[in-house]
């Protein structure tokens, strides 16, 4: 994608019409990626799929790392209501994940955590985005990256209600670290889904205990 | 570099001799890092520097990513002794960092911990070669890394003896998680120096406050 010094157009500026334009481009990349075709992802393409001009995506998005970035945040956002929810209301296969809010506090976050997991582990291939999102050099897709973390970070912190707000962050930034880590690691083949299931529950019962004893 | 399908020849098969041209090989790669050189170490060059024919290096090493991280673990070999070192041995400036024997577990994992940040603090080229040796889809790169973690994880388990083993991996486990997750965002210009100590010490600090109550 051609690099311009014009910076994209900020969201907060756009006319509704332009935000349903922006709506259906990410929608277009959303789909694609869905269906495994991440690495092959053209512009022109997405202009196809969404029906928006060309050149109205390149006012859109800096680069297709922020086109990218910007996909996985509207990817994330859909799922914001499912992973947040309580166990009862989205009851799961084995049944014993539990996370409701008479158990501990480490109990609902590994529940919250459990099903973030399991979002990306159905659709590998927004794990790759994470990943492309959270090393791009382009600061756009860098905007999204932290966009996206403060969202994480809300929906987990509905666990930790019974900490302060700045020992719920420092808890948040190390769990968030060692999944980030097992994300990695499980996209590069060196990790299972398992593995990454054990990863992120072991650190967040760790770093809970000094609370929780 | 060309790829061919026959893996490089393993260290433990190698002669003295072989030893040697290997080790002046990775010499002469920690050199060009070390100069700023990352990214343009060809291999030519380091054939030149090294006194090493380019047949050979090809034979030792199975792509340039192999013998980035090759490199990375020599570097690392090199440090070792430093970082161990209790802080009587190796004086800070500001004298405030501790970590002798009767301090607490925490302190002496934090002190080895700041002694490590600022090793790549010093040659921030070798937290590049960290992250390509991480992310890098190269097997013979993946092992470097691998024994990496082994070597580091040996030096920082030097502050945990009061720990079972079990327990001193959980700890280092999300220890090194955040400190890779701080490396990266420091490399691509997204946490200073100083945000990357505060997060490897905020880090240790909490993932011990269970064992140290």
């Amino acid at each position: 994608m051609p690099r311009t010094s014009v910076p994209p157009q900020p969201v907060a500026t756009m006319t509704a019409a332009q935000l349903e334009r922006r709506r259906r481009v990410l929608a277009a990349v959303v789909g694609l990626v869905a269906a495994g075709r991440l690495d092959d992802v053209g512009m022109k393409e997405v202009a196809e799929r969404s029906g928006v001009a060309l050149g109205t995506i390149y006012r859109y998005f800096a680069s297709r790392d922020h086109l990218a970035a910007a996909a996985l945040v509207e990817w994330a956002a859909s799922l914001d209501g499912d992973a947040a929810a309580p166990a009862v209301d989205a009851p799961e296969a084995d049944g014993d994940e539990g996370g409701g809010p008479g158990d501990a506090m480490s109990d609902r976050l590994v529940a919250i955590l459990r099903r973030a997991v399991r979002a990306y582990e159905r659709q590998p291939a927004f794990a790759r985005l994470l990943i492309l999102a959270a090393t791009s050099t382009d600061p756009f897709a860098g905007e999204c990256y932290a966009q996206m973390g403060t969202s994480v970070y809300a929906t987990l912190g509905t666990a930790l209600g019974d900490l302060d707000p700045a020992d719920r962050r420092r808890v948040l930034d190390v769990v968030g670290a060692v999944w980030y880590q097992a994300m990695i690691e499980w996209v590069n083949g060196r990790k299972s889904v398992d593995q990454v299931y054990e990863a992120v529950e072991s650190a967040a019962r760790l770093v809970l205990a000094g609370y929780e004893r």
